[in-house]
């Protein structure tokens, strides 16, 4: 696993479901049913109203221990998954990598194993290798679950649930949507759980769109049209989810400057008016102004991205919720 | 806004206090009153008493977010406003500024607009830019309530106001204090926040004793005695306050060693039998012994340094509840 | 006190018990008499019950602060103890070196009478200079206990007790056992305490093993049996106890790489194989796999690695109600 491969491990189904289907561990979305999809969204939404938006503490998981092991800087999803952890009443370990053992040369299976054995009910783990949280969840001695923050260019699952429990609260019905992602596709772990999550609501066309260099591999987004021509992708669009670019892909794709980048592949608001006119801004942060997106575009009335951040809170308590306390979900549910 | 500006910008009151002039931010004491002030002392008091000197968690602030932006490396300040939120019952969010997405060039109000989406309650803010924590709280788009914890030269209220606790805790009357603030003046956001507090409680004479080069534009502080020989501004003072030095402001004031700094600024027990016999003897930490005060000194009889540390939690505590459960104030007050 | 040398410092029996010899702090498990272990390890056991293994948070230490003070980068032993402390209902502050006021050039006695004038119960200090917990406890101005998370060569008496507890579940009487300890002695806080405990519970015969250049001045381990030789060292041993090996002691020990060393001083199947069949195998990680202990021996059948982590918790719930709580102790062991 490099940093640069960009193929998609084969996930491993059996391995983040448990006998009857229910989800033991959230790795990817690949193979994740719409009901499943669908009852995410709404254990969110009765969490969001339960929690007071966030200012009403819960207690779901007290007694419950959230370790949160990042490998990679990370502002929005570790505070994210710090916040949902608490306002269910969890106790958080934010696992600093920089002060731990692994600069003692600790393997990752023994720094997993040793917290295990301090008893811990989930980790929330984001690499920069793809695959990483499926090997640990594949190593673990405990009946621990694993949730994937993010995994190299692999999956960004809980992304994928708060985009579309996003969108959802705008467009009822999916089937008709035309969703446009754009940027770097090939290495972007976010565009693969968004097409995920939106096939699996029966979103009605995805469009992705980059630069040849950053296309996807055809075979990888089967039944996604693919463009290099932002003009012509977001034509009609109803959705537009811009990806944040990595500074040193420009270079991969043989684009000389970050204002190349934009004019080209960037959401200006000229261009998004070639979309439909109510079409739905989205990005998973941290934005890159004038990159890939204007200014005045993502602080404007089509941009969801704030929005985004607010529901990845109350999508990231329901994971916690469906995978540490599954029968208490039923009671809160009924 | 450069690091060595020694001009205050102009604070916004209108920003700071709601529209019947209660407090929404706390971002300078510039235009505080000796009401709210004497008001905040008496409920960090209470909250003393209630939190039984910090040993009895109390649940004023359950439910709500404090998030630490801390911008600047912090013993004494951010570890006092941890316990502060803590003691109160509040989630409290230690933004490591490192691990975050900094890092992958966020701005700073995308930053905070961010963490407002997860819903937060309050913002500490310490940041080496004057007028920060001002830029923060003209951006919220919450009702977040903004906390300086000290931004470039600029203002340090809640250290200023546990500096009036804890001296109102040995001076009942402030009225015929002299009070002498040495050290580099200029660059002091401590020295501001003091002056703006003790006026407030109409402190008799303050006296700003700084190395020419360090001493601050006249106009800064009307009304305050200016000196440069410190054996002549701490004659007679009933307080005496040392600054920190900072070592690279000895170069600007070409003072060549710390032992020469100490000769002519530090406070010696020699110097200090120079002030009336019963002064009383602050400094904000953390301390340089032997630079800008003597380890017996700060160790000694006449130093109140343990207990505005010990204030501060306290102080940091009224101001929170202040902000973010100012009706439940009443409650507990009456 | 300087990192490489190798004798201990005397501990000051008077500064860790009270009047009655009761335990204030735990720097040390000298002195320790079998009683007080045997009570801590009862106490680990009634807490592991108590809390349903970690699962069902207890409130013995409501309204308690401790703070993680390490200087040395540590995942298991911070963890343990921030989860320790947590399940017993006290807030924890960790507190990062790196961020606070040691860059401005604090000292650490500062530091500790800062926090202590916040109000904290507890200290928890891993520091790589031998006597520092005992430097920080002899400094204390309040009643806060101090517990060594390790210092230097010198100490780790929570990994000393959680050893004991660990063995004691396997070998209810400790007089028959032949105990082995391998690795860098000299330089080993773990093997002194290892000693003590052992000691402590009347262990029969322990034996250190270790090249010569990293062996033990022999009157520091009065009683034990030194060997340089490693097969002759576990020959029918009960208990090996192996050693991290630090990579800057191969060079002081003139081993030319990992391979050398685990050839003549690493736990392989076949070396076991030399103890008594049902030797015991522990370690107090992290684990160097291939260089002190093999992979399959780590993970096989008679190892307690993993034990010994879960332990640990409980050692160090344990501890902190010891100190923190004491009364509460007899009501619960009641």
């Amino acid at each position: 696993m490099t940093r640069t491969r960009a193929t998609t491990p084969g996930p491993d189904a059996s391995l983040q479901f448990d006998s009857r289907g229910g989800l033991r561990h959230l790795l990817t979305l690949q193979g994740v049913m719409r009901t499943q999809v669908q009852a995410l969204i709404e254990r969110a939404e009765i969490l969001r109203r339960e929690s007071g938006g966030g200012t009403r503490p819960l207690d779901l998981l007290r007694g419950r221990t959230v370790i949160n092991l990042f490998f990679e800087p990370s502002t929005r999803t570790r505070t994210s998954f710090d916040l949902a952890a608490k306002r269910l009443g969890a106790q958080v370990i934010n696992f600093d990598i920089a002060s731990s053992s692994t600069v003692k040369g600790e393997t990752l299976l023994d720094t997993v194993h040793t917290l295990e054995a301090m008893h811990c009910d989930a980790f929330v783990v984001r690499h920069r290798e793809a695959g990483t949280p499926e090997f640990v969840a594949a190593s673990l001695r405990s009946r621990a679950a694993v949730l994937n923050a993010g995994d190299g260019n692999n999956a960004h699952p809980t992304q994928g649930l708060l985009d579309v429990m996003t969108l959802r609260r705008h467009r009822a019905d999916f089937a008709p949507l035309r969703v446009v992602i754009c940027g770097d596709i090939r290495h972007s772990r976010v565009a693969r759980s968004d097409v995920h999550a939106l096939r699996a609501l029966g979103a009605g066309e995805i469009r992705l769109c980059a630069p040849r260099e950053l296309a996807p591999a055809p075979e990888e987004f089967p039944g996604c049209i693919v463009r290099h021509d932002f003009d012509e992708a977001i034509s009609g669009a109803d959705v537009a989810i811009m990806l944040r670019l990595q500074k040193e892909r420009m270079q991969d794709a043989a684009i000389p400057s970050e204002a190349e980048y934009f004019q080209r592949y960037g959401l200006s608001s000229a261009r998004l008016k070639q979309a439909r006119p109510d079409c739905l801004v989205m990005h998973p942060g941290p934005i890159n102004r004038g990159v890939e997106i204007a200014a005045d575009v993502a602080d404007g009335p089509q941009s969801l991205i704030l929005e985004q951040v607010a529901n990845g809170v109350f999508m990231r308590m329901a994971v916690l919720a469906e995978l540490l306390a599954p029968d208490r979900h039923a009671a809160i549910g009924a």
